[in-house]
């Protein structure tokens, strides 16, 4: 962006004002879903949590469907990061403790405040016409990417018949756990399930015969 | 309740149509729920759909919050109902071909229209204090009887350790599974799913020598 408008004189700051709006609007827009709802989200109340005015968020964002959109693309471009980082600090390859932390870590991205925005975008948009198509493809990207990510950590050939259902139906379960918490603290469960899993899905994948 | 107001003279009639006209209610509110969403749920909007006059419908529920949480109660009892079909008409004991129907059964009653009012409800009681706890309460038991539903047909040792989290983690994958096919026919990469983890589960809680 840099490259097309030099940052010289007052323009500059006033840009990066208007994008730091934005930017506000678009974290607001998120904390509203998860913690209102579709029905509670208007323009109104996520720019006055923004902090700015109406008038400003509407020189943004002219309707409710642009602004949430918006989020929606937000959302999913933070889940992709948080999906790209389960590859740090990983323990050694080949060992049960690495599948452990891998599955723990793709539940953790269907866990926290993302995916419960997530999870109100997709019920609301499976009943608003306007937003059903967008959540649709978003959703989809960030589900490959997740695939993508957990077959190359946890090293799953899927030229094995029945490996890519393996790593599928591993995310469907880290999905459904994150479901499993919207409602209650989970996660003492959560602990057990995962620990279990994890050296299921580290005995399918790593038989004794390929150790 | 015959017990208490004996059915004789014209009093039946009346009270099986009071009856009748609840659960066209209840239905009409479920099917509005899974459709339009808890903001596009009004008990007008209910009442239209149910055919029944909006003074009728104040009769029978005075509030938005009693007509959705016996909704919810009424979900809850047929989801419930669901769960105890599952055990009908299975294979021979045993066999893989009979792990796979069950998994598939269980997975059905998280793909099902009673499944969709119930993710509508979740979402609406995470932002709605008065829906909260009613759904929280019966969510909780719904999961109980499924799981104890899933244990008993699988014929899943629980003092075995890991199987209670096997189990668990199945009933999660279902309702991941469930929540995938909200916005998009996920039906085909279903049955491929399903029929990858019924081999892991039926080998993880049937090892070669307990067979």
């Amino acid at each position: 962006m840099g490259a097309l408008t030099p940052a010289r004189g007052p323009k500059q700051p006033q840009q990066e004002r208007s994008r730091a709006t934005r930017l506000k609007l678009l974290e607001a827009a998120i904390a509203c879903l998860a913690e209102r709802g579709w029905s509670g989200s208007t323009v109104s109340v996520v720019a006055e949590r923004a902090g700015v005015s109406r008038g400003a968020a509407q020189h943004h964002f002219r309707t409710r469907e642009d602004l949430f959109t918006a989020a929606v693309e937000h959302v999913a471009e933070k889940r992709r990061g948080a999906v790209k980082a389960v590859a740090h600090n990983l323990p050694p390859a080949g060992s049960i403790a690495r599948t452990w932390v891998i599955v723990e870590e793709l539940v953790g991205l269907y866990t926290g405040p993302l995916f419960r925005a997530a999870l109100h975008l997709w019920v609301a948009a499976s009943d608003e016409e306007q937003l059903r198509d967008r959540v649709t493809a978003l959703e989809a990207r960030v589900g490959r990417e997740a695939h993508r990510t957990a077959v190359a950590l946890l090293d799953a050939d899927e030229a094995v018949p029945g490996v890519r259902e393996t790593v599928q139906g591993l995310l469907d379960m880290a999905r459904g756990l994150g479901l499993a918490n919207l409602l209650t603290d989970d996660s003492a469960r959560r602990d057990r399930v995962v620990e279990q899993w994890a050296k299921i899905i580290d005995s399918v994948l790593n038989p004794a015969d390929r150790r």
